[in-house]
């Protein structure tokens, strides 16, 4: 295999997917957008007057929080905020309690403090619950802590450099949230369901091929035509469901969402989601395999194994369009029974109706 | 489900998987080392003389780079370096090239610049080759620009400012590549080599329990025990397969390991794994299915169902082993044309065997 060249990868790359890469590109200006707002402060002579070098800081905030989905935006800067308030406060308060030290005992103190400190943050960053949705939090927390009590050693004011750190925080997550939120806002709520919709739709076609390619399997120059790479495609989704669950989460609750929306539903439907596509990966392979039955006994059972295809891909694709349409009521008290009644269905497929067919030759 | 409490979590997280746990205390105390060994730039007066308040950079550079895995650390030191060469230099070209265009149109040319690489490299993100490695590279250098950029305007030497930025990233670079990878190193190739050998065990284990189950299922008062979490488990590891990947590549060779370690060939096996996996856990749902053979069928055909779950389950232990003891040259010849060949026998056990046994009922 080749490997594509960059430049023909970053223009050809553009018409393949027009409306995933419109959003990525509307996405790049508003990163341009941002960036270029959040540098005034350095181009305007009353802003900078006013913020002075610290304005630094808030370009970086801009550059390091400003992500693809709102959630994601809102939650690093909400993150980053906390990590600089607790960070900046607890080195105050410990430049305070050590002030009487003198030189080299202050040397110390700090020297251990860094020490102390840096170690047990990173050793909470491997707790899965604070990995899973602080982690970014708790880098900020002790980088602000290490740099305002390094900085407090060379006399440095620390109030005044951890108030300032922390406005020009609040500057750059300000133009990010208002950027983020209020210029075509990408909610990872509505890719969330979009994903999930899709989902279903294309394990609903797996399905369908599969039981046209078992009716069809053995017949000579007949290839049943599966497309196995949208089963795996779902099968590893796990991290993207996750991911965007996560940002989700932090979203505040926009057109048919409210806050309390039912994410841990959510994430049982795409558990069970992969768990169907990897019966439907297992079938797929049953088509592979060499031992198959006679065409007189695919025919005998032809017409109830279309029946339940065909069923199947419409319940399939019934779900996608209720998830699509965002009617959240119905998660509970259809779909996921559903959904289990699909798996037995297909369990049932994969092992008995085969069994049954050979009985009856 | 109760949630644990914060500090339940936190304290009862230790013993449970005491190795595991050792390591990550391990890097816990190199992190706290580390930014102790870069806060000498502020706590020594020699050495601050040197440097000034640009230390600051150095101590950024190793609260941020430094990674669990020395690759990690290796790849995102590299990145962060070449992305601050390269944003700097760019930024001093452009500050040298607009010199003489008089305060307001340099102001706007800064914007200018500004705005459209802000949106190029954040649309560069996108391109799949690029988000998957290179992209805190590209972070970086959008930052380095923009800082360097936005300074020029207020009058201060680019040049020196770049200068300086490049050798603070340079000194915490180096304090991180000399801890990690000097004291106690974590090998992302170890951990990779590790986990693909526990899998195959895992999938081993699931497989001989398949069997078992089956030839007990139905009996009165018989459950078969099943651990369907660690099918799982493997079936979801995709995402830290390719970040192990990701960072073995940049790690050097070390031990057994040479730089020229086939990695495509080991993303092939760990999809291969998935793939059994999935399989395993269809078998697993077929268990639970309410048609089962009877007790008579299963005795005519315990022997040989006995035989190939024994195989299986040697053949993927001894795999593992191979794996563990990092004999690479046979991963090609040897383990995915077997990986292949068994995926076909437990196709054959879950569909052509049952049918078999029900035939001869």
């Amino acid at each position: 295999k080749k490997k594509p060249h960059f430049f023909s990868t970053l223009f050809f790359h553009i018409p393949k997917n027009c409306e995933h890469d419109m959003k990525n590109l509307i996405h790049s200006f508003k990163v341009g957008f941002a960036l270029l707002l959040v540098s005034l402060v350095y181009i305007l002579d009353p802003l900078f007057e006013q913020v002075g070098k610290n304005a630094l800081w808030a370009i970086m905030t801009v550059e390091v929080i400003f992500e693809f989905f709102a959630g994601a935006t809102l939650s690093k800067g909400l993150l980053r905020g906390i990590g600089t308030l607790l960070g900046g406060g607890l080195a105050c308060l410990a430049s305070n309690l050590a002030r009487d030290l003198g030189k080299i005992g202050y040397s110390i103190f700090v020297g251990g403090l860094i020490f102390i400190f840096g170690a047990m943050a990173t050793y909470c960053r491997f707790i899965p619950s604070i990995h899973r949705r602080y982690d970014y939090g708790v880098t900020i927390f002790i980088l602000s802590f290490n740099l305002v009590t390094a900085s407090s050693l060379r006399g440095q004011q620390v109030m005044e450099l951890a108030y300032q750190r922390l406005s020009a925080v609040a500057m750059g997550f300000s133009v990010c949230i208002f950027i983020s939120l209020l210029i075509y806002p990408m909610w990872a709520t509505d890719e969330l369901h979009r994903f999930t919709s899709f989902k279903f739709k294309e394990l609903a076609t797996c399905i369908e091929e599969c039981v046209d390619g078992y009716l069809v399997v053995g017949e000579k120059e007949s290839h049943p035509i599966i497309h196995v790479s949208s089963c795996k495609s779902v099968l590893d989704s796990k991290s993207t469901d996750e991911s965007l669950v996560n940002f989700a989460r932090w979203e505040p609750s926009h057109g048919r969402f409210w806050c309390c929306n039912p994410w841990e539903k959510h994430q049982q439907i795409t558990d069970l989601l992969r768990e169907l596509a990897s019966n439907v990966l297992s079938l797929q392979g049953c088509l592979k395999s060499t031992f198959q039955p006679s065409t007189m006994m695919r025919e005998a059972i032809k017409e109830p194994c279309k029946t339940v295809g065909l069923t199947i891909g419409l319940i399939m694709r019934e779900l996608g369009e209720i998830i699509m349409k965002k009617k959240m009521g119905n998660v509970e008290t259809v779909m996921v029974p559903e959904l289990q009644s699909i798996k037995l269905k297909l369990i049932g497929l994969s092992t008995s109706n085969l069994g049954a067919i050979e009985s009856v030759e």
